[in-house]
């Protein structure tokens, strides 16, 4: 028998699994919450954009959830034996960069910076560096489209550049202090197997490619001369980033003596390098060429591969394509929906229609799934936080039509499923225009576990079945197959897919009579995402409210 | 001193008002709800369509109101006398026709069909003729064209000929027991006078000219050719309809010692022409050449008068464009939004945001009065009930664009006022363009008095002042004032109006700075109303969420 651990950072928690490497099976799980701040993130009452974390969370986390699962998986099995351990995997969230000084050690762990929040983690979600980003954005589309092609055509405040070049503007003692910026996903392994001195330090080929506009391409990190335009310092740092980049199927060392003691784990067994969360809940949910992953949760991640042998062309608005991002030997292809549950939270806990108890998500599910495609009339964009694919704008705004004097609460609720819905099928399109072609779908994350009528619209309005991962936790699982190949459990993701992986009995068929309704109605919304969301429509939209009233009457008399 | 008697007959009650002719105060007034069917609406469980009225409420109605008013004006004023009173009166909803026997007796009132719902009174909101209203539509169109283009293209399934050509085909024996059809505005005078006989009565211009496609131009009514294509029996109806039409400032007749004894009124006296509840409004909140008048409720009514001495054009969207329909010696030319409060009402009483309490128009008003013009992002279109003026389209939705995953249900509670707003602008424009300039606005209706929000939304939005009618009952005064214009106490409306009409103290002054937001935002306003509403217009709407946007953070930072 071989079990891998598979840990995976999350935003407010890290979560450990050990996976039984013959069928995927979970024998022991531990949550750890990180204890500062708030849910784990330190803010800032000044500065809304600030969300940092502590260095020192990931580490007690570690240890606390991987000794409780030893715990959990020896009651579960009598035979189980923390030395059956082969191998661990991580994931985290990114772009999650921290600063750490000559000798690898982070300058939130030392006495000086205790105080200093810019020492700190900075989170995925911190916005400070939204200035630092258009200017990245700038210079690159002027001297380096090439760069912006990989990732959508605009540099986000969320990565690593923007982050480090904020800093170094804004806090230049915090700045001087750090050696170098290392990845929180890249960090973990480092520290679980020594290498976590800048000499040792090995990067993981997700973070660079998709939030550092690392490429082999153009000899791996940005040009130092184009850091250097935008700062001499942030050129100088370009000489503390390595040359190469791994993949998950490279180990970043083997666990170290001291390590191996304080989880009580068998020492010497291999780390493999980092990922982001999304990609590793890609692999967990059995991502190969022709499948969609999709995560659907408050935004959704889109994510296919392709082979890497083949030429792949620049895909126009999705947000990143990076060789080896997501599985070995695949250009790992990134797309999403930059709000799904987020906007029916909107809709539950900002409008609270009826009030609190009559307006919650599983009343107004209630009361939508009775309703027909078309019956309501109406038709929304789903847009209230900007359309990351394949618009990739963030100046767009959400769009109601067909409201009457009649119309309820549930049919709006039910109008903005489908709005999501649409959305997720311009993006399979976009994938299957430039010869991605998606043959199968699997959805993980709450909404896919939750809410059974979000994922009959879903087939009914792609036409095509939705399967649901069987794993509930498809990032830990995901990690933990980097563990076991790694860890020579298997030879390659394909065969450790096949045997840890897979998808629930119940999946959601399209029906054909709501197929053929929806079909309609993503003309009107395809209609409406062009007028509003690209620069050269210029069709009437005349129709558009006469034919949602001819679909409502059509639909109300059969 | 001469005092003057307003009846106005509304869809759930009548009111009686007696009025002071020499400044237009009441000093008297009472109200009798009609006590038949649902709120004086006698309704068919199976057709949704049916609203029918009890004539007998009419007269019972009437007789209650002026004894209690006589009572209570000489409660309030000793000198009062009942013989001072120098005329009456009367204005009605409609069109609202009447079936009457070759004597002129409502058929309801006769025994044999004291049952059929289809001798009643067929209210102005009885839709059961809508398949003949698109039949007389439709062959208007073809062989009469002329006779659509007073009444904005549109012959409606609540007006005169669609109710008789339904009762036609769908119950012979009533069509045939009918002699003719009178409209309630016509009724209730002839009644009065003693009148009522088919060789006696007289019909008012303002029905006629709106609602049955009365022109002079044509000869009167419809040519019997027409109608007898429609049904030959409603050609024959034809000759039961009289050569002529009468104004407001004629009389129907003089009271009859009857009614006279029956009211406690002097016998004599003349009772002025009727005519239609919104008109005589217009004539009590004092209009004239150059007022626009704004009856606000559930809808709108917008009412302008240009002198029939001029040639005027047919305006392309104006409803109704009748010689002497409002003022005698003008055109009368009305427009109107199709749902206003009922706009609000559908959002308050459908959406409930934040329950009952939460979401009331008090605690939204409350909150969406602190918002600036322009802060939301938010953008609508007031078309949940069609588009009266000036697109003529029942066949339009509403549209609410802009929403963030922010957007509070103050915000769209505003944008929706805002969007009402909008198009009441483009009725007035529409009216300018077309020559009528309008001078002043003179609002009147519930809205217009309980929200001070609303008229100053519509004072910035229009960048005109909002006067407000002094009385609260402005149709009732304006019936008033034509029963003293047909006493004798006025030698025409002019000077009637002069002395009885006025407008609040408290005006809404636009706001230069709000006024400027709403300029811009009233572009964005036409840009979606012409592409959602017009056939020919191509033009990008890539620019309206990005210009929302930025309208949104140039305000906010102010």
């Amino acid at each position: 028998m071989a079990y891998a651990i598979g840990l995976d950072y999350g935003t407010n928690s890290v979560r450990c699994v050990i996976v039984n490497t013959a069928n995927g099976k979970e024998v022991g799980t531990a949550v750890y919450n990180y204890p500062s701040g708030e849910m784990g993130i330190l803010l800032d009452r000044k500065d809304h954009n600030v969300a940092r974390q502590n260095p020192a969370d990931y580490l007690e986390g570690l240890e606390v959830t991987i000794k409780k699962s030893l715990a959990q998986a020896r009651k579960n099995d009598k035979k189980f034996r923390a030395d059956q351990i082969v191998g661990i995997g991580v994931d985290t969230t990114g772009s999650t960069p921290i600063p750490v000084d000559k000798d690898g050690v982070p300058l939130a762990m030392k006495k000086e910076f205790k105080k200093n929040l810019n020492a700190y983690v900075w989170l995925w979600k911190d916005h400070t560096g939204y200035a630092e980003a258009a200017e990245i954005t700038e210079l690159a589309a002027r001297e380096h489209p090439e760069y912006l092609a990989k990732c959508g055509g605009t540099y986000s405040s969320e990565w690593f550049f923007s982050k480090i070049l904020h800093c170094l503007r804004t806090d230049p003692k915090v700045f001087d202090a750090a050696y170098t910026w290392v990845e929180h996903a890249d960090w973990i392994p480092a520290v679980l197997t020594g290498t976590d001195h800048p000499s040792k330090l090995k990067r993981c080929r997700c973070a660079a490619g998709h939030k550092a506009m690392f490429n082999e391409a153009w000899g791996g990190y940005p040009a130092k001369e184009f850091l250097s335009k935008l700062d001499p310092k942030l050129g100088a740092l370009r000489d503390t980033l390595t040359a190469t980049t791994q993949t998950v199927d490279q180990k970043a060392g083997d666990l170290t003596e001291e390590w191996a003691k304080r989880l009580g784990l068998k020492p010497g067994i291999p780390v493999a390098m980092g990922a982001f969360d999304a990609h590793l809940g890609g692999v967990g949910s059995g991502i190969g060429p022709g499948t969609l992953v999709k995560i659907i949760g408050t935004s959704t991640c889109d994510m296919a591969v392709a082979p890497n042998t083949a030429k792949l062309p620049d895909i126009p608005g999705i947000c990143g394509i990076v060789d080896g991002s997501i599985l070995p030997g695949y250009f790992g292809l990134e797309a999403g929906q930059s709000a799904v549950g987020d906007i029916f939270n909107w809709f539950v806990n900002y409008i609270q229609p009826g009030g609190k108890k009559e307006g919650d998500h599983a009343a107004l599910t209630a009361k939508a799934s009775k309703l027909k495609p078309g019956q309501s009339g109406l038709l929304a964009l789903d847009w209230n936080n900007g359309n990351r694919t394949i618009l990739v704008d963030q100046r767009l705004t959400g769009l109601l039509v067909g409201q009457t004097l009649h119309t309820r609460p549930e049919e709006i609720y039910r109008a903005l499923v489908e709005a999501t819905a649409f959305g997720a099928l311009t993006i399979i399109n976009r994938f299957e225009e430039y010869g991605v072609k998606i043959e199968q779908i699997i959805n993980c994350g709450g909404i896919s576990e939750k809410n059974p009528m979000i994922m009959q619209i879903y087939a009914d309005v792609t036409g095509r079945e939705m399967k649901i991962s069987r794993s509930p936790q498809t990032c830990a699982l995901g990690a933990a197959i980097c563990g076991a190949v790694v860890g020579g459990a298997y030879p390659d993701f394909a065969s450790a897919q096949k045997a840890m992986c897979g998808v629930k009995a119940k999946t959601f068929k399209p029906i054909a009579a709501n197929h053929a309704v929806y079909k309609r109605l993503y003309g009107l919304y395809k209609q409406l995402h062009d007028a509003f969301g690209t620069k050269g429509y210029n069709q009437s939209l005349y129709n558009v409210m006469k034919d949602l009233l001819k679909i409502k009457e059509e639909v109300l008399k059969q």
